[in-house]
């Protein structure tokens, strides 16, 4: 298996500090040692910094850990391999472009019967059930949707529409960005964390670090931290459910398929839920 | 304008030398200040670092030029902005996916009448005519070849073709890789070398390095490099000609439309310029 980080943040925030909680599982307190990669959004533009070697003991993922990259929607994944070789082609998050903006996608877990996934001209360059069912998402995105789509959070609703099919092949734990929208789908374990003022203290579960939020933040800012397992030991983690997809904007959780929050259109939010005005530009 | 540097070789082989030379330029002995980014192919996957800052001050660019990461082909770019603003979806390289390949390219030049090139579902995410004619070229490569083509040299030679277009539009020095093979076109500025045993020393013009190939290298090694302007000053590098296209397979050139080496099929090497056996797998 493998473990998921994702951050969705209304102002451009570094990573550094979740993971350097993560990279610590990619080989020392966590059996992940297949290679790890992450993805930072500026803008429209992105990069990804990925290696096959542990994260533990990878320079690169050094160099993340201590440059601090602002951004607002980052996607990390550290891994495990089952399906596919080590190699830097099965290695995760995958981008690819749609609509003319950059997708990325990470995947936690393992499927069956993936193999006949029609992914028309969005072929698989590695091996991995992963990459596989990325492409068979772009290609019914593109399908469904032709022309470039309006409506983002419909279409992301589509997205966890595709992703109760690909749970019934086995576990599909995802995290989906197009640089302003994180999308997350559970089958069994995934946690988010939104934080905001007032703002406390961390402490990593898996190094002796611990960070006080309030010396590194403004009053308004929003991140929302959304990980396989709580980074943290002494902050609130909200488990997911099984089938539970999230779309995180900025930092704010919009909609969920969950009671608490059923599909909250992003242009009219709940009356005491009012959205900063980062998220109405 | 921008500078082009790319490298082919039929080992894995690191470009930390050539890559000291480059960056240089971009701001300290040359004005190309205005991003830069590095893809290295391994195996059928790449990992890219860019970055939209200076490359002579950038601490990625620190790590890439310490970090000796082996590949077989290389391309990297060093920009000076002309088409489309400073910002990291504007920094070269690109790379996209076709055939179940990923494809990268850079481009040193300035197009006009660009904006109408038909790109299909091939769409741009950034501002440059750069990632414009990629995503022409990728367009008019798949609507030729729907389906995978099997004979990689015709593909290069069509790809030529439709360089020649784009010259006719302005300034088109290209590097393209499908992480196999490296492509180069030029129409003004491209020179090229390739060492290969006896291996000697070779001298940076833009720092005070030297290196002797010989203590880094096996006599089987052949690597080409290929740059806007040479890297070293003791070398004999010679300058592409306008319109000449070359095609580099693992360190060797293999095909160009000039007189010295007409298109040589890859798979029926001329006598006595027999491809060493790695270029046979």
């Amino acid at each position: 298996m493998c473990e998921l980080l994702g951050m969705s943040a209304n102002v451009p925030t570094d990573i550094c500090f979740s993971f350097t909680g993560l990279i610590q599982r990619g080989g020392r307190t966590g059996p992940h040692r297949d290679g790890w990669g992450i993805t930072f959004y500026e803008g429209k533009g992105f990069r990804t910094f990925k290696d096959p070697a542990p994260s533990c003991q990878s320079k690169i993922a050094q160099l993340v850990q201590s440059y601090p990259i602002k951004s607002r929607a980052v996607i990390s994944h550290i891994r495990q391999a089952n399906r596919g070789g080590v190699s830097l082609e099965n290695t995760h998050p995958f981008t690819r472009e749609l609509w003319g903006r950059y997708w990325t996608f990470a995947h936690n877990g393992q499927l069956t019967d993936y193999q006949d996934l029609p992914t028309g001209n969005h072929r698989p360059v590695g091996q991995t059930d992963s990459e596989k069912s990325f492409c068979w998402l772009l290609e019914q995105m593109e399908r469904r949707f032709p022309e470039t789509p309006k409506d983002m959070v419909d279409v992301f609703r589509y997205v966890a529409a595709l992703c109760d099919q690909l749970k019934e092949k086995g576990v599909f734990n995802m995290l989906l960005s197009d640089g302003e929208y994180l999308m997350t789908y559970c089958t069994n374990h995934l946690y988010w964390i939104t934080r905001q003022a007032p703002f406390g203290n961390a402490t990593l579960l898996d190094e002796d670090v611990e960070v006080n939020f309030q010396e590194e933040t403004t009053p308004e800012d929003v991140v929302s931290v959304i990980a396989t397992q709580p980074l943290t030991g002494n902050e609130n983690w909200q488990r997911m459910k099984p089938g539970e997809y999230g779309l995180f904007h900025f930092g704010k959780r919009i909609a969920t398929n969950m009671d608490d929050l059923k599909d909250v259109p992003f242009a009219a939010p709940k009356p005491g839920n009012q959205a900063p005005t980062e998220l109405l530009e």
